[in-house]
């Protein structure tokens, strides 16, 4: 089962490849996951056996595990494969990946160039390129540039996990009940999206996860893990969720009130509203990130919350929990069609609580386009 | 809201500052969470913003995003706190972790010598040190060594997460039913666990993993993610399911055979079985990590089926998914009282299936004691 296109995995391998040549890099070697899922197609599910990929203008080589080998041969389109074993009955053969890259390594000419995510591979993996007489450069920030653009099969998948949170907000709306906890107001979204991917999306690999943070105290911090805290008569709650398939994520947060919510609640739940829709407002191409994050802010200031924020209006989103480039003030990028951005205005108002919704747009032509559709009025969301 | 007491966190700072005098280490500066976690009790949600925690033999200090502040100061056991901004209104105060960092080692004598996590920390990190006049050392493996060994809280909350996954198994397993998809499955167990985890421990973070491989080729692939397959009349199952509480895992597995299996499936799942209780033998103290993973091997290879084996038979296991030491055939590592271990020696026949159990023990005095107790013989797994 492959799952990424062969059509698609070639423009992203000669994206790279133009890149390289432009650095006049030799060979990258990608050890990030996401990197490595984005210009392969494969994804290992654990990475405590390290996996590289390597990639040449004319070949793609994978340095793996013996127990991803059958896995990757389904999966990845590359070239060659090399394995290493961690099992007495192969204890001839390569047991570590230290063994294979070395061998590539010295069939390389001397003062080859090699390009790193230097942000992302450990120290002591750079250091053993160091030790050598290789020449290397930093190629985070193409990795970053080249997936901040998504193609229309990355789109497709985004789309299907935009409805699959949806389904799951609904779910989780529709079971909610007084006394119940967070993990399990939670766990309503996890079995509906469940049910509705296992319809749908026959054989594909679908994963989630939630953070909400209910009650005055906990939903005043942006970022908590949910917990078995049960809700209370008059809680305030943002409940966060991101929903992925084959990799692509949607992030879709809404933030409800429960019993007899005070004014000043109400207030803050309507500015976080009117905050995030400036956001939306401001999305186009041509725009730089900082101008989307400041518009938004603007929004909380004139009303005399601005010293309640706490974060960055947004972040992109793809294959990372979080991936650059971020909006934030201080980002002068400017935002392309194809990008795609969390819209997460919020304010963190002690004793009062926090108030934040999360959608997640597309930038299209002339302006952006959400594909998390739960409803976001204060009305909807009083409960 | 501490999770982890005061007690053990002073007794993990002192350990680590032990190594620190030892190694002639002035700052161990930590970036990875989980080793974070373990020394201060405190962990963020994402660490897209990068956190360092700074240990001296006189103090500690945290370099935080704006958005951990509060959750940090209730959490974390630290003396000093150092926060960073990343919105309009901060503008005039740091907006990035490197600046409070160069103000903390601007202030430090040169020739301080400084520990990293050097196969942990980005190669960027280290490299701003490098150009520095700091003398830097690895504490990778101090830390390795130090959580290696759990203490009375940490083997509480382990046997916590045993429990939770034994509820989780139990559910999936009575709710099992022809024609329902791999994560549907999951679902069963996650909405037990949570129901559980919300009466018996309020007020905890709980978290889990599944992934489950069904019918002949995707349970004889060690590792994948679970999938929206659906169960046929006569497959193959390999569940794993690992749950935390306040960070801390457990793995529970359990391969299980729908319909008519053929004899050689049973055969096989026997031999997995009786592999497995070779490892539970093998594990005491005083016993070398490759002593338990051949003692395993043996049984599969007395039965001729010694080629179809493809990883170690088990990793270490506490806040990370697979942590250091692993029970390999080439580690000479002597296993002591308080490690705690996966035993999950497996099988993976093309044609046939994947056969592999996974328990989680806990090395005491004169053996191992399993924290996951779901039953493992052939005949409770027969469906």
């Amino acid at each position: 089962m492959q799952t990424i296109q062969s059509s698609s995995i070639e423009k992203r391998v000669n994206a790279l490849r133009n890149k390289m040549r432009e650095k006049e890099i030799d060979a990258t070697i990608l050890w990030d996951p996401d990197n490595e899922y984005y210009i392969s197609g494969f994804r290992a599910i654990s990475y405590s056996r390290p996996i590289l990929l390597l990639v040449y203008q004319d070949k793609t080589q994978y340095i793996l595990p013996a127990l991803e080998e059958e896995h990757a041969k389904l999966n990845a389109h590359v070239d060659e494969f090399y394995i290493y074993y961690e099992t007495y009955p192969h204890r001839e053969f390569d047991t570590t990946y230290i063994q294979p890259l070395n061998r590539i390594l010295s069939d390389l000419p001397k003062q080859t160039t090699i390009g790193l995510e230097m942000e992302l591979v450990p120290a002591s993996f750079a250091k053993m390129f160091e030790s050598k007489s290789f020449h290397i450069k930093d190629v985070t920030q193409d990795l970053i540039d080249l997936r901040a653009i998504k193609d229309e099969e990355e789109i497709y998948w985004l789309e299907q996990a935009g409805h699959l949170s949806d389904v799951a907000l609904k779910a989780s709306f529709n079971h909610l009940e007084p006394g119940m906890s967070e993990l399990e107001f939670d766990s309503h979204g996890d079995r509906a999206l469940l049910e509705e991917a296992s319809k749908e999306y026959p054989n594909h690999i679908i994963g989630y996860e939630n953070w909400t943070c209910s009650g005055i105290e906990r939903s005043a911090m942006p970022h908590l893990y949910s917990s078995t805290r049960k809700y209370d008569q008059n809680d305030v709650v943002v409940h966060s969720r991101q929903v992925w398939i084959n990799g692509y994520r949607a992030e879709n947060e809404r933030t409800f009130l429960l019993g007899e919510p005070t004014n000043e609640q109400r207030n803050c739940l309507q500015l976080a509203i009117d905050a995030q829709q400036a956001g939306f407002d401001a999305v186009k191409p041509g725009v730089k990130a900082s101008e989307v994050d400041i518009a938004s802010y603007k929004v909380f200031e004139d009303a005399g919350y601005g010293k309640f924020v706490q974060h960055r209006i947004g972040h992109g989103l793809g294959l990372t929990e979080h991936e650059e480039p971020y909006l934030r003030f201080d980002n002068d990028l400017v935002l392309q069609e194809g990008m795609v951005y969390t819209i997460e205005p919020g304010i963190y108002v002690p004793g009062v609580g926090g108030f934040r919704h999360s959608d997640t747009v597309i930038v299209t032509k002339d302006g952006c386009h959400s594909i998390t559709k739960y409803p976001r009025d204060l009305e909807s969301l009083l409960f």
